[in-house]
């Protein structure tokens, strides 16, 4: 039906009215005290929504330019780096790296899996010379739907004491608790379609001042990702170039929705999301690509076995406008994705939920208790 | 007046009503069949709009990402090159050369003169080694109203043979006729919130073949801004990151509407209405920067002598609620822009005109005769 497309997949998200209504806004001078007065109580709410003192810089560009100019303003060619792969977006990680000519050690794990954090602490504890200029990880891998156990990696990279700890939370950013400064993690990436509310077209880099640090010796070349003059333009409530200031008024009016929600309630009602998502997909007898204990509450993959996840998708999308996406690079066909982050409620989980029902069972898919699905979500809804 | 604003600054510019209510449609997959439909018109138009046959590739950038993208795509480090400098975006392309290791020869000009074609001639003829690997040239300064000679100058380029001709067309491209293939131009840069009536947050680069070869062969490290992933990705019609799908809905409604006006129209406007700005403030008796040979039709800077610009720009903005652009760097204070590019018609330019003699009355400048830009701006439109 025509205008009736419902977004769950990580990504675009799903935007609120008012931040719909915020993008048609006519443009202003980017130069102007009007924008320097919305950028300085975004810049302001950007720090709430990082729980951070340091600044949150941000760039026209996707979430992978962000990512870029988190490698390139602290690291040189020849570093070496440590560097966790378990999905797309971790080897995207080593991609990024070793164009830059990084040194790349990889701690792969298979997509699907976390990380195993005891890698990284045997390398970084035999690092006696302290060569590992950085430890990358990807937090909420979008690709999988796998959370990293940042935490602990965290912990032995702050043991090792010289590297730097490097962060993609494209997709957890806004949707899961990340205490940047509690932690002391020293780059957080990240992109606005995601947690948080907004279309695409604005990256987010958070840096410590050990980052900064490290942002004075760095030698790989650099001049529209050069955090450094964002940083200059920052304090000016500025940016050193034109920005897309229509993302930035819906921003300025989905971090106000974020803020009256406060972060415990974003983080728990993504938790609650996430679990109803998963116990109804239990419930239908469809395995889960991610286990429990490593379920990031952004993305949940499904990679069922008697139906083909695709024609599952082709199916929702055509009877009931409901958009999931599907795998990637191997994964293709294997899995689909529901993305439940962002502008997402309880509704909407209901909703994909008991459409998947349908899309099953006329699929021929006999094997679970009709309703099942909804009424695992629904125990989940009441009570939490 | 709140929510009054009229923007005649040279970027962001005036945004169409039908392109606004775009930027307000909910976002969707940039992995869907509806995008990929999107994007195959959007690029189809974006040829039709650059006169090439070549890709036209989108970046989610700002205009600097998509020159740097034009540099580090096509060179290596120890390369040289010609600069041209005769303003603010000049001299960025200086900055972005050094910043990636390039051997740089600046030709330079006063800021409000245009480029010497000559100087490029002999030192093209010169370079008799071909060391030269590439000319780059900012076409229209918006940083002093500029528009430089570049059939000329790429006609030097031609005759040397080897070095690719670089453009920044940030302000000319859909203001100013720039026919690329044509010409034979290599790499042309340019963004979104100029001659394609959207707001920022998109940049362009078209490459020719000669381009793609020295592609083959360039050392610059690059991964974000890698236009070999674009060009894969176009050809499926289709983005390696995630792009900011709203401003793309947008662009395809600006497209559109540049068709029906028309290439000849559109280029034919904006010189009426860069001719009526220039004539009525010669009838004010105000000082234009860039002499009239070398005039960009996409913004007109003023140097008034006897009143302070900024006070104009100020009284015209609280007043009027006109927003004029600045002077940039050392021509800060020193003069104000009237950026008349994109969607803007004959009558902004009576409205601009007329509120700018009520205010060099308001400030006391009694030098000329009141309705005399007026005067001079209706007869250039009566007679074109």
């Amino acid at each position: 039906m025509e205008d009736k497309l419902m977004l769950m997949i990580p990504g675009p998200t799903p935007v609120p009215e008012q931040v719909l209504s915020a993008m048609a806004k006519h443009p202003f001078g980017h130069r102007s005290g009007e924008f320097s007065s919305i950028m300085a109580e975004v810049n302001q709410n950007l720090k709430w929504l990082h729980q951070t003192e340091n600044e949150v810089l941000t760039l026209t560009a996707s979430g992978t330019g962000a990512m870029e100019a988190a490698i390139i303003n602290f690291l040189s060619p020849g570093d070496r780096v440590l560097v966790g792969s378990n999905g797309k977006f971790g080897a995207r990680w080593v991609e990024l790296s070793e164009a830059f000519g990084l040194e790349v050690e990889t701690i792969a794990a298979d997509w699907g899996k976390p990380l195993d954090t005891e890698q990284f602490q045997q390398q970084l504890v035999a690092d006696t010379e302290k060569k590992i200029k950085a430890v990358i990880v990807t937090h909420s891998e979008t690709s999988t739907g796998v959370l990293n156990d940042l935490e602990t990696i965290n912990r032995y990279v702050k043991d090792h004491g010289e590297a730097l700890i490097i962060v993609d939370a494209v997709t957890s950013l806004g949707a899961i608790n990340l205490p940047i400064d509690t932690w002391g993690l020293d780059v957080v990436a990240s992109g606005s379609q995601k947690g948080y509310m907004i279309p695409p077209g604005l990256g987010f880099v958070v840096v410590s001042p050990k980052a900064w640090q490290a942002y004075q010796t760095a030698k790989i070349p650099r001049f529209y990702l050069d955090l450094g003059a964002y940083k200059k333009a920052s304090a000016k409530n500025s940016n050193p170039f034109t920005p897309p200031v229509n993302l930035v008024v819906a921003l300025q009016v989905a971090l106000r929705m974020m803020q009256a929600e406060g972060l415990d309630g974003i983080f728990s009602r993504h938790q609650r999301l996430s679990k109803a998502t998963r116990e109804a997909v239990k419930a239908l007898g469809l395995p889960l690509l991610a286990p429990d204990h490593a379920a990031s509450t952004a993305v949940t993959a499904v990679a069922p076995v008697s139906v083909e996840s695709d024609q599952i998708r082709a199916v929702i999308k055509k009877r009931f406008d409901i958009a999931l996406a599907g795998g990637q690079d191997h994964l293709k066909g294997k899995i689909f994705r529901i993305g439940h982050l962002g502008f997402v409620s309880e509704r909407d989980i209901l909703s994909t939920i008991s459409s998947l029902e349908a899309v099953l069972q006329e699929l021929g898919e006999d094997s679970f208790t009709p309703g099942a699905g909804v009424t695992a979500a629904s125990r989940v809804f009441a009570q939490s």
